[in-house]
């Protein structure tokens, strides 16, 4: 399927080995026929690895386990996963269908992205199953259009915030902002202005040292890198232009749900008057009114007190995973979309401003 | 000199072996003789590990290479460093002393604590040599009283800091708050209060996942670690209800100069109506009127970048390190010192208290 067109992103902009590795085709997960194929990013950035996935439920782990991560990679990884659930030729088999999509679901409760996912999918497999098609082939489609879909999502979104960066600029990122992002660094340079990115580790995971100053880099921006406690100081002594981050989640109301350790850079940055930049390519949640609506997600503590096979702690201390945290409308400066740039509390807006993507399922 | 009374702490009230190692005599450094033995920091809290150092130059690269820490801890060791730039029997080598002192005081640019300690030591060699006494014997006696007259500092600011929390508290700590933090847990304790500690992990050091936990456990309190990105979040979910640092400098304006990551829990703890009480045995520097008389320290950048023999991101990218950060007196609810409890902005009262702790040299 996605083997065709390896020259041109999805986007259909870029040749694809002018994109950073965990934006290409190949660099998220790949329908390989019977399998999935899928770029481990547990080892970026130092080996380039991937794993061959046979089952749902070992796409499921993948995730789970963060192989893949970024809410629109782990939904289109999530959509071939589902697809791994219907035998070839088969019509037969929606309840198998229908289990996959639950358990891929279950795999990450806070982000919308996969729910978006799995129920556009489930639409086209209960359609195929109706009509005699072949439902595999049929989830297959709407994963492949879907991640056209978002990568031209992701570059309008990255071309709207290019739009708001100085010549000159130095950003401060947290985590990795996925492919709005690597979008925004790619017109940047397309432009020809210079910015300068300091990317904040972001522990336990190590998002921000690994995969969103590897993306910085192999565009040849000036990339460093700091601890999650670093960024408050940096902007206060003035060292700092902008905020930047992506969203698993943004409220009709202008909340924005992120990576933990976001809230406290916002904070910093609403002090020191820097503004706080959210990429959400896909604008906010209907269905999340208010951060009332947002599950918070715990993981397991003892990924914060080890460390490649090291424990950080004496022996009985454990340690505690809040994977995500809030961050309240007044402390978000723009949030911006593949519809173009909002106020914070005017992000409800996006629902009825004109589509700049269609088809788009997540 | 300090194997006597082996049995009492320095502070002269617990049990040595009831105190957490990092505070026991034989924790921080010890004078042997003809050597310093030191507890290697590092290795905590997996390990116990001592190195001996057997000149003024080892003991200063034990002090840069971070196998000592915290402010108090430092300034000891440093003394008994200038001791060894003295031979055992002469008085002449007054030159030595003054060039092992500055070699030092270079090895820790924010706080002043070992500045004063070398000057109480030059002052008291000085004399010893115009006298004609041994200036090895004289410093090595300026070292252990101020060791003791740090330690009753610390108890003294551990009973303040304790009338200030509530039983059944939840605190949140940042870095290793050294022994003012100690006594706190040990008066708590001593008292029948029970607190949970919540140990931000202090990167890239890890101060608080190894030493703050280690003490916080070792004394039988609920203990759990947290990375640097969590606090604010856990502040926001009602979680914390004190947050509790040391702070390397404090000006007379109330600024506080504490390791990187204290000004954005800081900034956290005010949008939540949270106390943030720093611990300040000693009280404000007179030398520093407000931030602009504090040099902020960069340290290596490598060190942001490699965890452990692993390098967490692609070789290119740099590291940016800068050690401690400012926090406006706004931000900051009380200083705790051993002569009471401060509004930040009244903290000059300090300086015309009556004094609790007589012959403080730091």
């Amino acid at each position: 399927m996605n083997q065709t067109h390896e020259q041109i992103g999805w986007e259909g902009i870029f040749p694809e080995k002018e994109i950073p590795l965990p934006m290409r085709r190949t660099g998220l997960a790949a329908w390989r026929g019977d399998h999935v194929k899928m770029l481990d990013r547990r080892h970026l950035p130092l080996k380039e690895k991937y794993v061959l996935l046979r089952s749902t439920e070992e796409v499921a782990n993948a995730i789970e386990n963060m192989v893949i991560q970024g809410a629109y990679s782990i939904s289109i990884a999530a959509g071939y996963g589902l697809a791994l659930s219907a035998t070839e030729q088969h019509s037969e088999d929606l309840g198998c269908v229908h289990s996959a999509a639950k358990r891929l679901i279950k795999t990450r409760p806070t982000g919308l992205a996969i729910q978006r996912m799995m129920a556009a999918c489930l639409k086209a497999a209960e359609i195929a199953s109706a009509d005699g098609n072949p439902i595999r082939e049929t989830v297959l489609a709407v994963v492949d259009q879907a991640a056209v879909a978002l990568a031209k999502q992701g570059y309008e979104t990255g071309k709207n915030a290019c739009d708001l960066l100085e010549d000159g600029a130095t950003i401060l990122t947290h985590c990795f902002p996925d492919r709005s992002y690597v979008y925004l660094l790619m017109e940047t340079k397309r432009r020809g202005k210079k910015i300068k990115v300091i990317c904040s580790e972001t522990r336990p995971y190590l998002q921000g040292a690994r995969l969103t100053a590897l993306c910085a880099q192999h565009l040849g921006f000036e990339t460093q890198v700091i601890t999650d406690g670093m960024g408050g100081f940096l902007m206060r002594q003035g060292e700092i232009d902008a905020f930047v981050t992506a969203a698993d989640r943004v409220c009709m109301d202008g909340t924005v749900c992120n990576k933990i350790g976001t809230y406290q850079y916002a904070l910093a940055a609403k002090s020191n008057n820097i503004p706080y930049y959210t990429l959400r390519q896909s604008g906010p949640d209907l269905e999340s009114a208010t951060e009332a609506d947002i599950e918070m997600e715990y993981r397991n503590g003892e990924e914060v007190v080890n460390w490649a096979g090291v424990r950080t702690t004496p022996l009985g201390v454990t340690g505690l995973y809040p994977a995500f945290d809030i961050t309240q409308p007044e402390l978000v400066t723009k949030i911006v979309t593949d519809r173009g740039v909002f106020d914070s509390n005017k992000i409800s807006d996006y629902i009825t401003a004109p589509a700049v993507v269609t088809n788009a399922v997540v």
